[in-house]
């Protein structure tokens, strides 16, 4: 039988999503994964994340911007249809540069940016964004919480410093697992902890 | 005569407070500035902050922890009766350091940390700490915005990444211009430039 704290936990848990933070992370192309660690190579999973079929990839890449650079940022596979580097506006300053806040895979207006693994260099033309706070859905989640794909909600933060996260954009896809992304800015402002969680508002 | 466009700027910004974001810095006591930069020296004033007789110095200091370091960090004069650091979440990541989110002046459970300037080494045994967003406020905005002082408040950012802002303390004092202060990872959480306002909610 269940106590009446396992209750009020599985409520609370009904009413709320949980948050994750992303980290600075590449995404690449078969062909860039290529050039940069050789021909035939492919993407090796090390960790699963928690969207179906995506992983950290033992493969890392420095991210070289005008102004300065991060060594061995993570590689988040499968390979992709076009390459893309996330950072966190904070990240951006430390680069030199100046991204537009984007959608994954909306790369309009986004920055240039030179990748380096193993000793190989390759210059991305664009590709660089700081991404969009959002939502991943499953269809039967975003039901449930009366969202359609491509909605901006607000994401009230249960966390230390809590906020409310304006311009958060919801993605539905049986594809999904049900998860809040923000980046280490959106987290560190809100004092996010690991298991965190957040309700749509 | 006032164009529309001015009165409605008027109007908003009384309603509204302009937003700063802090980047970390240091405040020093007499005898830390003396232990750092020399007998009898006092700290240099180079620019005006907005509250009222408080400076940027022309005197730089390391912040050393246990794990990474930044150097020539700000010191904000004039000198106080306690040594206070103040960082983002992001930089107590840096450092290597877990600091509480505190108000200025409430050094309870505050983090050791290691100043370092024109090869002298002054060790804090506490001082580190995360600050706590807040809004300075004379005593007549108090009166306007219907405030006391330490009140817990929202702040809704009316910034390119808008967000709500809870766990706002106002410090009300006719030594201080009403503005809010920010840390940098709240500033990029909300997109923040310079002249951005924020309402209290």
């Amino acid at each position: 039988m269940a106590s009446s704290k396992e209750i009020v936990q599985a409520v609370v848990n009904a009413l709320t999503i949980e948050i994750e933070a992303s980290g600075r992370h590449v995404h690449l192309t078969v062909e860039a994964t290529q050039a940069l660690f050789g021909p035939g190579h492919r993407l090796t999973a090390v960790r699963p994340l928690s969207q179906p079929g995506q992983f950290v990839c033992a493969e890392r890449v420095d991210v070289i911007g005008p102004k300065g650079s991060f060594q061995n940022v993570a590689i988040l596979g499968p390979e992709r249809k076009e390459n893309q580097v996330e950072v966190s506006r904070t990240d951006a300053v430390t680069l030199g540069l100046k991204p537009p806040v984007r959608q994954s895979g909306d790369l309009h207006g986004s920055c240039s940016v030179i990748l380096r693994a193993n000793g190989r260099e390759l210059k991305l033309e664009n590709g660089l964004i700081i991404a969009q706070r959002h939502v991943h859905l499953t269809p039967r989640d975003a039901e449930r919480f009366g969202v359609r794909d491509g909605e901006v909600l607000g994401l009230k933060c249960l966390t230390d410093r809590p906020a409310v996260l304006m311009d958060t954009v919801a993605r539905v896809s049986d594809k999904f697992a049900t998860y809040v992304h923000l980046d280490y800015d959106e987290a560190n402002a809100c004092g996010w902890a690991k298991g965190d969680r957040g309700r749509l508002v």
